[in-house]
């Protein structure tokens, strides 16, 4: 249960620039490749010839060229040409939207005619030079829900990252969570607490002594269909917390895209962009690796979840205060299916 | 098909020493762990805010710590904490009576009102000096049955373990099947036969000669559920076979407890118990070594013959007079299962 | 849906030289062992006794002991001993009809009173010097028609095969499919081409010129239920072609035996005769690794191609000119199935 009239990242630039790339989205098996212009293009990865995944053939001046017998197909899934044949009443294939922006490939799922790439998130840290920014891709055998979940509750860290991001005062602070429109926000704010490892890692990223008190802040932002940016950071106490002074603080978002392969697995786009010493190469280098050792220990809980969950389907969770988070994403989530879901007519 | 009101091993104290273990039992996936006081506890491994797998957590002070959001769950099930929440309205989840003795974890899958542990079965070895003992534990895709089966005819050591407990006299010695209430018992006795390698082993660990020729003997006992202990042995021939004097004999307790994952896997717990030299460390080892060798060799048959029951369910079997001990065996699990089922009452 | 009254590759003598050897073919789980006079012997893998795979036993003295309790199984399917047991009552299971001939293991898989062993195709080279023959066998997770479509066009050199055999001009040569009773015949001539590097390689082995242009020629023939040969070869231009002096070309027959082991997967029996330098064994080795890495490359795109058409039932795929020799030799298959099918009788 998905939204499919919305935008999801497919994938990064650098995955097709190669060679084309076949992934599943929702469900749907598509091929992405570089047309003649260098544009993006989405196709089934069905050849209409043999049904061969269109994905194992090359790209030739922009020409999608099936590996098998050689089909060229067209960004628009017409067939263009074959050695030998006329393929005038070859049947087209669907094409999805799809857009290369802010550092991501974004195709809609949906209906085609109701794309509009004015929706499209924007990224400001990708064009900005005051931003870095760094990420990776993991695939996840769970739902996409249960990883919405995960980032909207935090507590998890004391848990899941205790040697990393997790620390007992983020149990204590409450969170609080609201909804404005389409987006969820659960915020919490801790005082005068002493900073955990990555965190420290961070100060002295950006030249800040970590052994001194801190302030720290988390604001998880939801908007449909299953992106989550996590405003996070440090600043020393008493400066401003999240108001202090950049030159007190360490100020990064965590940026989570969280794309359905299927009902029970998702490919997850995460990373982090941070607005102090952004031409620091090797701090970008740190943070990634520090955030992928810390989002593999999301996975494995994740997994394990998901599993447990399949086998108990009559099984109702706990919704506390904590969870309110994912508890507001999933309603709007829940309409928005609804609102692609055809209604039956009345009987009359 | 298994009779759910009984002991079945779960797992050995070392198992739990360190961490809690989830382990499926009966169909059942159970979290094992040390309560505060050291004692065993066992509940379902399902947490009951989101669904994690307790087992993933951590035990502090004798409490059970959710691993993804600091649930603190007591040994009753009952939900004892959670940070920042009120835990009175949090529904309890499934205990099961388990209990800790003769070297093993034993847990009751069924009815806990009908928990008695006098019914455990007592293993005079774990106490007594007199006796050392080593094992192991296999994870085999068969049903339990096919094991016990596997244990109640020996006449397979001469062809699955050709190389080290099996001999043709095996197959020419009659064996004798007996039934005293809830226990089966096959029994053979070889004559003056030379010992194959795995027992001139066992002689050279009692000090014993390895090259004349010896009485064998093989008595299988199987209790229910599913525990089947083999009194195996060789004495210097004429001594008086299995009645001999200790200083004349090798004499040992094949252990087996077949516990039930799911309808065609088994925790598979092995070992040997013997009476001689109890002190030689050296020969326990080797002698764990050469058991796990031999019965690595029936988990490949065992599984391949599962595969080809699951593929053919509609062919039957023969019942030879090599089959009586199985045969009985399965009676009587019968017997216990349908005595579990609750009958339909007649129509008016 | 595969022909069952018909003789299918089962193995090559090697592989039953040893030791049984246990293959599931057209669905049915069979062993394949060598009698006392060391002819073969097929039956069901399962032992009467308690249904181990007898594959997993030794042939003693051309009796097939079961492995799991010593049953002595004859190759009529009849017990012929077990020790301590009267073996009068033991049902006989199913043997197949099977036939050692021209270096291949031929079993019947359907109703054994049509076999006839005058069926089994003649293949020249394994009796004849003049001819060398290398070959091997590959697993591959796919419908055996898709394998006699891609064998049947060959178009698919070009692109799946481009650094071996594949070159633009097989596109552009039409080829010419003709159906001969119940033989398939699709062929293609090059004239004046360079040749592509394996056949580079092959004109060396034949101490020829490999810098000189050549035509080609690639003569597939289906013939049910699932053998393709391919008369495949080069010669030095303008000497006659295929009818070119054997002085002047190099002459071989792709040999492929496919034989289904499921709905959708086979075992493929690939190889190289060829009439040309037969003694040269370095040749052979060398002629046999460059078939096995080429074939691989069609074993991945098959297997891909066979999980996008499972995926989507539904879709109907393309029948060009070049799939005429794949669709033909389908058209007779769906003619001998239907020829197996028993037909309902009209209501009265």
């Amino acid at each position: 249960m998905f939204p499919k009239n919305t935008w999801y990242v497919a994938c990064t630039p650098d995955e097709i620039d190669e060679k084309p790339l076949g992934r599943k989205i929702c469900g749907e098996s598509i091929v992405f490749y570089r047309g003649a212009q260098g544009q993006v293009a989405a196709l089934d990865d069905f050849c209409p010839h043999r049904g061969a995944p269109l994905s194992l053939g090359t790209v030739l001046e922009g020409k999608l060229v099936c590996g098998y017998h050689g089909l060229e197909m067209g960004c628009d899934g017409k067939t263009i040409a074959m050695p030998g044949q006329r393929v005038r009443g070859f049947p087209a294939i669907r094409s999805y939207p799809v857009v290369e922006r802010h550092g991501f490939i974004w195709v809609w799922t949906g209906d085609a005619a109701l794309a509009d790439d004015s929706k499209i998130k924007h990224l400001e840290w990708h064009e900005n030079p005051e931003w870095a920014y760094g990420g990776g891709l993991f695939h996840i055998a769970c739902d996409y829900r249960l990883m919405i979940d995960n980032l909207m509750d935090l507590t998890h860290e004391t848990y899941v990252h205790s040697t990393s991001i997790g620390q007992k005062e983020i149990d204590e602070a409450p969170c609080k969570t609201t909804v404005e429109g389409e987006q969820v926000i659960t915020s919490r704010f801790m005082e005068n607490i002493t900073p955990p490892p990555f965190w420290k890692m961070a100060l002295r990223g950006n030249n800040l002594a970590d052994d001194v008190p801190v302030d720290r802040w988390q604001i998880c932002r939801f908007t449909p269909p299953s992106n989550v940016m996590i405003e996070v950071g440090v600043a020393h106490a008493g400066k401003g917390g999240y108001d202090a002074d950049p030159a007190h603080k360490a100020y990064s978002v965590v940026v989570d895209f969280i794309t359905p392969e299927t009902e029970t697995s998702i490919h997850y786009f995460w990373g982090m962009a941070r607005k102090f010493n952004p031409k620091d190469k090797a701090l970008t280098a740190s943070i990634r690796e520090g955030q992928g050792k810390i989002f593999s220990e999301d996975l494995a809980m994740l997994e394990l979840q998901q599993r447990n969950l399949l086998a108990h389907p009559e099984r109702s969770l706990l919704m506390l205060n904590i969870d309110a988070g994912g508890v507001q994403s999933r309603k709007i989530l829940d309409r928005l299916i609804a609102a692609e879901t055809p209604r039956e007519s009345p009987a009359p």
